[in-house]
């Protein structure tokens, strides 16, 4: 099933990918301005026909206010005039990226004389599985279009209207701009059995990328056939050394946890030397506190909250495990810096840890002993992050290590192939 | 199951998988001059232990001969001394490769002062699933060991002696020079059961490597939930274009088919431009019945081979789609390059593909539409190689787009990490 040729048994789902396989061929010889000039066409077209989109969203906001859907996801559901024009603004600034397409990441004449080139090229097809954000539809295939490769966008049912009438605008604009319109195209159907026949297309979806809930993604990582890049799970760990400046390390930790607690780059455990536990406890209980954080502590932690007389619930594993993505936060004291590294070892999911410290062996040793996407060292863990670090786009934040690990930007999004230039050469 | 922390439910399979990742804990933050002696105590000790090694093997040996074994796998089986001093020094080669660990692929400072680095890292814990090539297992357990990671083999339950007695070499050298013994382990086990173990570990291995044949690597592709690097098949193309020139073609041609047909760089198909045909197939059906090559061919081919008195079986689907491993080749005429692009592209495996042409525009439009890890341009596609790419060593070749594609050499057996260096950073 790794033909772009039709078939009579193919079912819509499939039909669409290999749809999606012959766009890619299209797409992958394509130079920068023919991909710019349809993202210009795009971002052109969604301020054009920005009523249309809210009409159509209008009937899925009104579908989810029936349903009882709580105000958070609505409001995350719903587009404006004024929220489609940042879309279409996020749009040009994806304009002004560097291609990644291309790009020659490492070069040599070998000895007898062969000219080799490893080259960027796009992935192919790649499949987006996404929850009720009507944004990322856009974004999602800004980011495809951009790096070459056809896009097929899986989004929510609950967003169905929106991603319908968004996909028919960016389809018409590129094509107007000379592109293939199945460049872009929504994957049928609003059943689960549509999701399954992606997961298993293999040989015609190049890379599947969730993005969502951990349970979306786990059902992805689990039952996909199709490579998985596995995005988003934050159990987050922030470390006070004992070397810590106590009041930089509060600032942290709070920032940490509590800037923006629902991202997967909040804190979910915080560990604290014991050397510096008397000083550090009491003044970070009282800014979480503050800040609105429950505490689930150790023994420690609980002598600390009796103390200061804020309740400390005693935390369990499942405390140590969970991505709590809400105003709690795991907190231990340990005896040194390896056992902090051990127990980070232990309960990961492999995004981010941070060590405050004013030691530089201190931060080196934590530094080669972490197995995540990002160690950072007296910074906040909310700086992983693909506009943070300057990537001016992310279309997720992998948290495994094969391809891409940490923000994904559209460097991400490409692959490689060697590019070969003899005279005749023969091996002998 | 992602923690080293043994459990009294573990298998034997799964409580190798738990050291081999306490072990690669142990290993990520040594400097390289710890990983360099390692290997250097390995080779000494290949040298020094090479007559029990040859002891053990002449077990697997008698069996393989007492169950009517092919001799050519039985010589692929046999370790001799002389053999072993060749493995020996192709572990000291390994040494002088420069170390992938701790290369900073980017940097940056941020405009807010933040440090940002990225940095290779070992993968982790490496499995490898092979067959009866005791030499592998040196191999890969010395690529493995060079760029930090623990690995877990899987060899064949025909190798089992020789592989039990090479891994306690290399267990004896490794733990004698001061790294953890079980860095290199033996998967337990001889049964089908313990490579589906192996393939569940998810959390606890962080790559599988299948080398080998085909349905080797298409059970593991299929049924591993631990992510895989799909390597080596290759139905390989020769494209020559209108403007080859037919001798310069011919050589390519015959060295791409028959130098050495039993690998997976080795041209399974030819698709030749219709312009050139007529002064092209009478000398390629020549070279190539004078190379024991049998032309499995098209309607013109056939009439080709009917002039030459040259027998040429008529070329089915079956003929694209296979991966003969012989000295057979697919032949069709095609009205032009698209033909043939489009052809490759319904056909190829990803491995791949040749033109040949003195048309600088033919090269360009060839390589920009082919989808392959590598492509020749007038040269044999034999030299898709880590040796010849001149890499210095190889574990496999990569025919996926994710993470690593073409020969994989030591960088590629490595992840990275962010590491974000700031004096108290928070983000606003």
């Amino acid at each position: 099933m790794s033909s772009s040729v039709p078939s009579a048994s193919d079912s819509p789902v499939i039909a669409t990918a290999r749809r999606a396989r012959a766009a890619a061929a299209d797409l992958a010889p394509l130079p920068r301005t023919a991909r710019d000039a349809a993202l210009q066409a795009v971002s052109d077209a969604l301020l054009a026909r920005s009523a249309e989109v809210v009409k159509a969203n209008a009937e899925d906001v009104a579908r989810a206010r029936a349903n009882g859907t709580p105000d958070a996801i609505v409001d995350r559901l719903t587009l404006t005039e004024e929220r489609i024009a940042a879309i279409a603004a996020d749009v040009r600034d994806v304009i002004a990226l560097p291609d990644p397409v291309g790009e020659v990441v490492r070069g040599s004449t070998l000895p007898n004389g062969l000219e080799l080139r490893q080259v960027r090229v796009p992935l192919g097809v790649v499949g987006i599985i996404y929850e009720a954000r009507p944004n990322v539809t856009v974004d999602a295939a800004a980011l495809c279009l951009k790096s070459g490769n056809a896009v097929l966008l899986r989004g929510s049912s609950s967003a169905y209207a929106s991603n319908t009438a968004l996909v028919e605008v960016l389809r018409d604009a590129v094509a107007g701009a000379g592109l293939p319109a199945d460049a872009v195209q929504l994957v049928p159907g609003e059943s689960r059995d549509s999701v399954r026949e992606l997961m298993t297309a293999r040989g015609l979806v190049d890379v599947l990328i969730p993005r969502g809930g951990a349970s979306l993604i786990q059902t992805v990582v689990n039952e996909s056939t199709v490579p998985v890049i596995e995005t988003g799970t934050g159990n987050c760990h922030v470390y006070v050394d004992a070397a810590a400046d106590p009041e930089l390390a509060v600032e942290i930790l709070v920032n940490s946890k509590a800037q923006r607690p629902s991202v997967c780059n909040a804190a979910e455990t915080v560990l604290v030397h014991e050397a510096v536990a008397e000083r550090f406890l009491p003044r970070a209980l009282a800014a979480l506190t503050e800040a609105g954080v429950t505490v689930h502590g150790d023994a420690a932690w609980q002598r600390a909250g009796e103390a200061a007389g804020v309740p400390v619930p005693a935390a369990t594993d499942e405390d140590w495990a969970v991505e709590y993505l809400s105003y709690d936060i795991a907190a231990a004291v340990v005896p040194d810096l390896d056992a902090a590294v051990a127990h980070i070892r232990r309960w990961t999911s492999g995004h981010t840890e941070a060590i405050v410290t004013a030691d530089t062996a201190a931060a080196r040793r934590f530094v080669s002993r972490m197995d995540s996407a990002a160690v950072m060292v007296n910074a906040s863990t909310r700086f992983t992050d693909g506009g943070q670090f300057g990537f001016g786009a992310e279309i997720g934040i992998s948290t495994q290590k094969l391809h891409a690990r940490g923000p994904m930007g559209l460097p991400e999004l490409t692959s490689t192939t060697y590019v070969v230039t003899g005279d005749g050469h023969t091996r002998g």
